[in-house]
């Protein structure tokens, strides 16, 4: 029998108040949280390019520490404000940079991809995706995981990316998802396929 | 007598289409033309993640060949798309990203910034920029320097800072600025203060 391989995946939310992340060990079926966490980034008062550098370092430091397989970061590519815009993709940027310079491959989901993948809803409130993933991942609800909730979530959705057959996430295939997937869909009747 | 520092600056100009790098190297009031080019990004055609991952290995390749002391990067802050900027974001990102890692210290300029301190002009127009330019750095015009002239720009911007008052670039020294400077002034009644 073949046993199913093991993957380290490294979730990253980048933002310029607060970036999360979080560390998924995905071995077939089996999620377990490996570790997770916030980069504050609020206070710090030395202009936006040391924020950037912050970001680097924790990332880098975390890929060092941690070594993932993967890496998958929530990119949200809509809003209305170009600046927030523009200092977001830096974040992106960063955080994307520190995962090539160690080879590591990376995937974007959109928020709404990824509330669609832990909780069966794009429309999910992140207590929903935060109670989801206490169930998936086993774990006691601190105040500190709240604010990596979507980074640890980017990272789940990842692992069932590559558990699932290619055309998953194609609308078609959306209910032999929930079939193939009983105990990711909360409530059936506010599961919508992710477009 | 003292011999004047000489610094090799490496001046970026992100964009997703095209990334343009120069390297000028200073010293004391003499700049030298040391390489310019482009990163061409626009024929990538597997996804934006691919073009962020040529700008960040493009300019490391370049860091470790040239070994520069200083990166001055052009960058716009304002903008009316959204998306666009997002997309500028990552670019400016990963180009800082590759800086950091290597432990350059960065410094932005705004656009108008850059033209100011190398035409004397904030609206100088790409051409008047680049005639500027092949004076101060005694080259011949080449159609590929064109696409490059931001770079260019943005790192001889950066050699003036460190030669200037820290004072420079309010509008109250700009009298004093024209008079020890005289061959960077096209047009003396074009010349206004950068904000």
């Amino acid at each position: 029998m073949v046993q199913p391989a093991s993957r380290l995946i490294l979730g990253i939310d980048p933002g310029t108040a607060v970036t999360g992340y979080g560390l998924v060990r995905s071995s077939g079926r089996r999620l377990e949280l490996v570790a997770c966490g916030v980069i504050q980034l609020g206070r710090v008062e030395t202009g936006h390019p040391e924020k950037l550098k912050r970001i680097y370092q924790r990332i880098a430091g975390l890929i060092e520490e941690f070594r993932p397989d993967e890496m998958a970061i929530e990119a949200p590519f809509y809003g209305k404000n170009p600046q927030s815009m523009l200092k977001l993709g830096r974040a992106q940027g960063v955080a994307m940079a520190a995962g090539m310079i160690s080879g590591l491959g990376i995937t974007e989901y959109a928020p709404r991809k990824v509330k669609t993948a832990v909780t069966g809803n794009g429309n999910a409130s992140k207590e929903q995706v935060f109670r989801m993933l206490q169930r998936l991942l086993k774990f006691e609800e601190t105040p500190k995981y709240l604010d990596a909730t979507d980074a640890l979530a980017v990272a789940v959705c990842h692992a069932y990316q590559g558990e699932l057959p290619a055309a998953q996430g194609k609308s078609g295939d959306w209910a032999a998802f929930i079939r193939n997937n009983p105990g990711r869909v909360v409530a059936r009747n506010q599961a919508e396929s992710d477009e």
